[in-house]
């Protein structure tokens, strides 16, 4: 075994998460150590922090978004090299046979993909432990090589926020005559903003007031979308064929349904449990309710050469790793734009 | 005004119909007043009937699939002739001009579309009656050539639950090479089995009880899927195209989620009302939940040529009209395969 140091959840439910060593595993023939250098802040994490209870016998390390750069191989190891740098998302395993895996969606493995933290390894059976770590040690298919002109602190988010919203724009065939509307504007949204106009989409923000204007221009929207103006949601109903709807907290999903054009389709992403839906809302217009989530291996690679190709980060506040609490907390009050991301470096300190 | 016989209720919540004289409007010029030949019973008509309160000034007269022959022609209609075979569907009249009207959705109005029954006619404010009727007068765009070759009982159906099912087996792409299965063996589902063997699908029927087996061969089915059966559903997990589900009481949506294919759709088309869904029923697989009721004119005239090409009815038991009460409590013990359709011809006596 190896020991690196990580940001762990040492009580139940807190945000307040220590500094201690964790152990990895050696490496096996087709693994890879990665030196985390960056690591995403995601609404999951807080989740999975609260939901903690403390009765497991290994501590909680948050963490599913991360960039860094390989630091050793194992024997069978071909497609990564020493000094990679690489990428990194919330699935480090799938059984590979099933039917899901064989059509390229690990995440949907129909023996339930090993979760990047918080998972257990197919292998050991052991808890994994999550990317607020100096180091990681993943089997080298769920590696991505991270393309060159991507920033690595930028480009964190996309492995599990990106690809989160990347899987349906994709699926749903959007394109520059489709007419896209993001609602919410966080970490998930603000990347679905910036996706859906590279790919040339007409793309509206949708969010609750009016003051979100100019962020939404500044992502390259052609519109803002007021949600609590009445008048202009109903000028606004049929209108769209795709809307990304990423607000986490309950919401009715009645005046977004209302918004999607014939035969279009809403995407709730946000991770709501379970919706109450009038079936009337489906009815007219014939409209679709789905959900996405995560990526497989293929659509994260397609999404990352993409990034690469236009440019596209996340819009992230990079705070050193120390100040992981305090990235927590402000993510919990909706205070950041739009995604924390840790610098791990100073865990060499 | 002219007068003609029909099946009303009399008193609230009622399924006991009285027969006596209604009012239809002397013909508009763009009006075609048709003798109702056979008109279907709808699980519609079930509901309505029960709502009705016996408060409105109008009496309610069921009935909103129904095939008949025209009679008299108002004087700007070019489009039928007398003695023409005709069938009018559950809607008789729309704006025309809204987004919906001008994609040929009708049935989408956005200022609603006139029902055929129990609905407000457009010009004159008056409530529509509907087709237990010997005559209905009715808005020439609204009225179907009954194609050649079609039994007039037969095809009655198809003008709401055999459209009800074709506008999403035709929206969802339904060919030679898609995966069908149809939950629920009623008039819609039945209707929904023979248009989806018709199509070139490979058609499964989902039923509670395994005794189905022989009704599904007989519609044309390639199987039945016993929902009951724990196995064989979790064995059906993630394989069919597309999921057309006619149950209409009250049921969970998740084990025909369950059974949808990655990117494949559900189509709920009982008129449930509010449903509960879990959005990871719909996340694993990327699975969409939609919902479809009546048509437009241009698809349900689409309708009525394919079924005359593959020789496609309902399966129907006709009953003089007088026995529209007995029809009625059968319908709602689930006592008919598939449909009943009431013969008006006994109202001339």
């Amino acid at each position: 075994m190896r020991t690196t140091l990580a940001w762990q959840a040492g009580e139940p439910a807190t945000t307040s998460l220590v500094r201690a060593p964790i152990r990895r595993r050696d490496l096996r023939p087709d693994d890879v150590a990665v030196r985390v250098d960056f690591c995403g802040v995601c609404h999951t994490d807080l989740h999975a922090l609260r939901a903690h209870d403390g009765t497991r016998d290994s501590p909680l390390v948050p963490g599913h978004e991360f960039t860094g750069t390989v630091t050793e191989i194992g024997s069978a190891v071909t497609t990564h090299a020493v000094g990679d740098p690489v990428a990194v998302g919330n699935i480090v395993d799938s059984c590979g046979t099933c039917a899901m895996c064989l059509a390229g969606q690990e995440n949907f493995c129909r023996e339930f993909p090993t979760l990047t933290y918080d998972g257990t390894d197919r292998r050991d059976g052991s808890r994994t432990l999550g990317g607020y770590a100096r180091e990681y040690v993943v089997r080298d298919r769920f590696v991505h090589a991270l393309p060159r002109g991507l920033d690595p602190a930028a480009a964190a988010p996309l492995l599990c926020a990106g690809i989160t919203v990347w899987e349906p724009l994709r699926t749903l065939g959007v394109g520059p005559s489709t007419r896209v509307a993001v609602a919410g504007l966080g970490g998930l949204g603000h990347l679905a903003v910036k996706l859906a106009v590279a790919l040339g989409a007409d793309t509206t923000v949708i969010s609750r007031t009016p003051d979100k204007a100019a962020d939404a221009k500044g992502l390259g929207a052609d519109g803002l979308l007021v949600s609590t103006d009445e008048e202009a949601m109903a000028a606004a109903r049929d209108s769209f064929d795709v809307v990304i709807d990423t607000i986490s907290a309950p919401h009715d999903l009645a005046p977004y349904l209302h918004v999607v054009a014939m035969d279009g389709t809403l995407c709730q992403v946000g991770d709501l449990g379970t919706v109450s839906v009038d079936i009337i809302d489906l009815l007219i217009g014939r409209k679709r309710l789905t959900s996405a989530g995560s990526g497989g291996l293929a659509t994260t690679a397609d999404l990352l050469a993409f990034a690469a190709e236009h440019g596209i980060g996340a819009d992230v506040e990079v705070l050193p790793s120390s100040r992981v609490s305090e990235a927590l907390d402000r993510l919990d009050r909706g205070d950041v734009r739009y995604r924390f991301v840790l610098d791990m470096s100073d865990l060499d300190a």
